[in-house]
């Protein structure tokens, strides 16, 4: 039942945070901050409200951008872009948005819904759909209470927009997609629009107080010359996986998603040993040069810098960069038959069944 | 000035004439004829209005499909599914259409606006946008008087939708397009609302009346078993390029087309001889072995079964086939500079300029 303000300032831990939990995509949150620290300064700080404090005919639309991160940076959207989504759906659905939610608590994802927030003046959600970041649209908790993601809006810079209506959240993901690729590879999009009554019984609560509080933590041990990866780890029941430097990074952009595989040479206790993690956009699936699986999804994968102990993304990943990858469990209700259908190993086309981060190595 | 009203049995002669006009393109209008055919006998004949009688402030709608036309004729529509890409236009501009436009003047998309306009009781206005069939939604005489393709509805079988709102009618052939490759190669379109002022500037006139009347003509001639090819060239002031039987062809359903090249062994006066057609859904360029062009695009290139007479599209292109291909001069607005730019050889990737009909061999 606790509201709170996010100010310029505060937007450094929520971006460090996103970064973490962004599990290597979802575009690094840096220029999202920068996106919702212009709009603070000039409309001022956002408020985050619990979803129990929303009514249950309030309309919440969660905001976000879609498309390859590689490509989302260099494609950056202004405030007001992001802003021209969420007013095309309120224009087709003839009615304001009473509240913005994060789609995913991680990536740029975290931070743009801020920057639209700061510059309408309505309050964020204090949650997400993923508790994580995930490539594809449908992988999130709505969809898993059957909430259509549509009518959804997808816009480009340039003055393109669609309406989408589409018989089930996978193809609202295809029909977004192959426009996202048109639009040259990165789009903004507003879309799920939720009641607060569907919001409350779906969203995964108090994830944005969570990025926040790890961007803390890992400000905190920063400057305590810490690497944060113990004091996370702990925090969120996780274990270290192994810390290893970069030797080969494979990387395409291929149907609107950065693709690719990158090996580690294990360091300290793991000398000697190569490592595997695949991502789409996120880490995927960490392996050792066995094939024993360390982690997989939907459990989270997510790499510090093992000097610096700042998150790194995938395009950050670069030949001879050292990296400490921690797996972290992820949310409940992605552990469940219906979640592993949409998230799990075999939905990327693994063989392999989804064993939990715990009950591996 | 003249309206009149079409029957079932009047289907017969429009496809016909849509068959010969496709340019071996746009889809067999047979299957479009069953389905005009079929809601004529369910509720009544089709009005046919000069432009002239329609209101200035009338909403006017051009309805079709889509796609590669080898993929239309697998994943036909009935005509509710036609009617539901005009319903969520009308729901979207929030008013009902006046009259119904095809937006070409040969292949499926000349008769399916008849099973749309005799499902709904809308009157169809004589004429069209391009005076024969092209594989792109922009190349219209619209675009030539600057009305945007937009908002456009494209809608699936399965009950997906998008409403497109792009910056130029090029874009809009992006955005549709890729959605109609994720649809399956095929989809239902409702596009280019205009009014009835704009319409009479625009349309290009009086060629659904052609296109019946060359129906008639080569039903007559076949029934006098005389071959149309000579009656039809003098009609329609073309020339008679060659008579050949395929040898060669070479398709593929790429990017939501039927593209390909189809090579012809010359019989009688031009025996021993080869030609060469190209096509992306439409015959784009003829030539002969020499490289000398007979025919290009926008000019029309079309083709008739040298033995029984009646007109036949590139999916009917099959070995040993006998064909009569004709040239047809197009319509006088498509060979200006900006005629030229929109649908003429450089813009379907020949390096060589536009020569029209006339001017060549």
């Amino acid at each position: 039942m606790s509201s709170f303000s996010v100010g310029s300032s505060d937007m450094e831990a929520i971006a460090l945070g996103g970064a973490f939990m962004g599990t290597g995509g979802g575009g690094d949150p840096y220029i999202g901050k920068l996106m919702a620290q212009a709009a603070i300064t000039e409309h001022g700080p956002v408020t985050v409200i619990d979803v129990d404090d929303i009514a249950d005919d309030a309309l919440c639309v969660p905001v976000c951008m879609m498309g390859a991160p590689t490509v989302m940076l260099e494609k950056l959207p202004n405030g007001q872009e992001a802003y021209q989504a969420l007013q095309k759906l309120e224009a087709y659905l003839g009615r304001r948005a009473d509240v913005l939610v994060c789609i995913e608590a991680g990536g740029l994802n975290s931070t743009i819904p801020f920057a639209v927030a700061a510059a309408t003046g309505l309050p964020l959600v204090d949650g997400d759909g993923m508790g994580r970041a995930f490539p594809e649209l449908q992988m999130v908790s709505f969809t898993m209470f059957d909430i259509p993601a549509t009518p959804m809006v997808i816009a480009d810079e340039k003055g393109n927009s669609s309406v989408i209506n589409a018989i089930s959240n996978r193809w609202t993901e295809r029909l977004a997609r192959c426009q996202t690729v048109e639009m040259g590879g990165a789009a903004l999009v507003a879309l799920y629009p939720t009641s607060g009554a569907q919001l409350k019984r779906s969203l995964l609560r108090r994830t944005v107080s969570l990025l926040k509080e790890i961007g803390e933590t890992i400000a905190c041990e920063r400057k305590a010359n810490r690497n944060p990866a113990d004091t996370l780890t702990s925090r969120l029941n996780g274990r270290k996986l192994f810390t290893g430097r970069v030797v080969d990074i494979d990387r395409r952009t291929v149907g609107g998603f950065a693709r690719g595989r990158v090996t580690f040479k294990g360091m300290d206790r793991s000398a000697g040993k190569l490592f595997t993690v695949d991502f789409q956009n996120e880490f995927l699936v960490a392996s050792d040069e066995t094939g024993a699986l360390l982690t997989m999804t939907p459990d989270l994968i997510c790499a510090l810098d093992a000097d610096g102990g700042l998150p790194v993304t995938t395009e950050q990943l670069r030949y001879g960069l050292a990296v400490t990858m921690l797996g972290i469990p992820c949310a409940d209700f992605w552990a469940t038959d219906i979640g592993i259908e949409l998230v799990g190993p075999g939905y990327f086309g693994y063989e392999h069944s989804y064993v939990p981060l715990h009950q591996l190595g």
